[in-house]
């Protein structure tokens, strides 16, 4: 508890399932670390002071020490909105524009989430950015391209510690839906833990890589494999993950025209294992970020930012 | 009752949800019709012999009249296995090759479905080879290129009369998964009837093919459009059917290396209004043929081929 007493900020990740609260030095080093259950969902419509403040109480946070929040607590389902900002954009744009929670003791700020507003592909993200202005201070300028998986995996294009552009795919919550809920729910072991190192993983994503086809009929490949060549259970689970992170490759090589090179990947545990494998068997080559660093260092990044650790950028 | 005495052969469509049972006369032509929801579902393990001859019984059929049957009843799963017939297929190397269920006292045979055992692009149908059967004795020998739309659509490539390849598509299934249990259920209303006069519809499904972009993260768009733009309810459904039967068309004329040109629509209902505008909007040019017709038809070629109806083909 007296380590608390260090603390120039707390931290939140606020997301639709899930809260995770740090309380950071100065120099944004981790002095305590809460993780929760109570996401978005449990904390509407009115229990995010109540739950922040417990998490906080629990950690023995000072009472005036500030907060900085990322992700849904910011949606307009969340705490206090804090609407989208337009891509292109900087650091600055999107840390100058953070909503302040009104009517709290502490100052308590959320970050905006980004939006994309081309007619063409409209797309959101939010708390991806944070860990995109984590990874920025390790990256520096220049450009780069990031790979964030998840539920809905984000490919980033930066450019100059901007963000130039982005683009969402549901691969994660296609996997989950898929295999628990679809005719696939018959083939696939929907709780099986998908290795890295499975031959059906590595064999169904070099395929989708080096054969690219519409999901709308590859995925039934799955199901016509179960039933002409006995693919079935944790093997089905890996070439559904496999088809599915191929497919995500090919159509972001397609979007932002690369065709290998240097890709930046944002992750932490199984999903990382399973993009590293994937963007080398496409011919990538990857530098991994901690996705869990990122967020933290992001938050840290715009606190200092906007001056609430006393010591503004 | 009195009629039933005329029927030359009973022809089922038995699903994996519904039975469909008919009598027909020496013609084909419909003498009786019952509609039940005792699926494969229902009827499994044991219960097909009871469930068949009460619907049987309730149209007055004759204890000797023999049965043709289609669908799911004749899977692993099912009544009796007849197995995959590997296209290319002839109708006569498919109804040649009918299961006869045993120990029963009326004669019995159930048509098998098709597999396409190509390493790259297993695949499998059952149910649709029939309907294929009675389209193809409208349609005549030549090449044909047909669109059955559903749960699991199938785009088929006829050939002087026989089955050269086929390709699924689990688009009705996407949707249906998608708009009750992904993210997009915030934003589709499930239960909307699409209209296929929607204007929605029609921007969303030329869109998908004027501008084809891989579904992982067109499907995204729905929800970004939702945020960003308003889209909700009976209108994000529209959008979300467009754009998947939209996608679906892209990806069968690259398979099946067309661009415009005739194809023939296999459908009925709500189904074949949706697919013959979206057709339409692709540049093809449909030929609509009754799903239900075309699967009675079909029913009556087998019957007729196995010498069921004392008029062998």
């Amino acid at each position: 508890m007296t380590d608390a007493k260090r603390a120039a900020v707390a931290a939140a990740d606020w997301g639709t399932t899930r809260l995770r609260v740090w309380l950071l030095d100065a120099a944004g080093g981790v002095i305590a670390e809460r993780r929760s259950d109570e996401g978005l969902l449990a904390a509407q419509p009115d229990r995010f002071e109540a739950i922040l403040e417990r998490q906080l109480a629990e950690m023995g946070a000072p009472v005036s020490l500030p907060v900085v929040i990322c992700g849904m607590a910011g949606s307009r389902q969340g705490w206090v909105e804090a609407p989208y900002i337009t891509v292109p954009a900087s650091l600055g744009e999107i840390f100058g524009a953070a909503a302040r929670v009104p009517a709290t003791a502490r100052d308590i700020r959320i970050v905006p989430g980004l939006a994309q507003r081309d007619a063409d592909r409209p797309d959101v993200m939010r708390g991806e950015e944070t860990q995109l202005a984590g990874a920025l201070a390790r990256l520096g300028a220049g450009r780069h391209l990031a790979c964030m998986p998840g539920t809905h995996s984000k490919w980033v294009e930066l450019a100059d510690g901007a963000v130039a552009g982005f683009q969402t795919f549901m691969t994660g919550e296609l996997f989950s839906v898929l295999s628990a809920q679809s005719i696939l729910r018959h083939s696939v072991d929907a709780e099986a833990k998908v290795d890295a190192a499975s031959p059906l993983f590595a064999r169904w994503c070099e395929n989708a890589v080096a054969s690219p086809a519409p999901l709308e009929t590859s995925l039934f490949r799955i199901r016509a494999a179960t039933l002409l060549q006995g693919l079935e259970g944790a093997d089905a689970a890996a070439a559904l993950s496999g088809l599915l992170i191929g497919a995500e490759i090919v159509a972001a090589r397609a979007r932002f025209a690369v065709e290998s090179g240097p890709v930046v990947l944002i992750a932490s545990g199984a999903m990382r294992d399973l993009y590293a494998e994937a963007l080398g068997l496409a011919g990538f080559a990857a530098t991994i970020i901690d996705a869990d660093e990122a967020v933290r260092g992001g938050l840290a990044e715009a606190a200092r930012h906007m001056g609430m650790t006393g010591d503004a950028a």
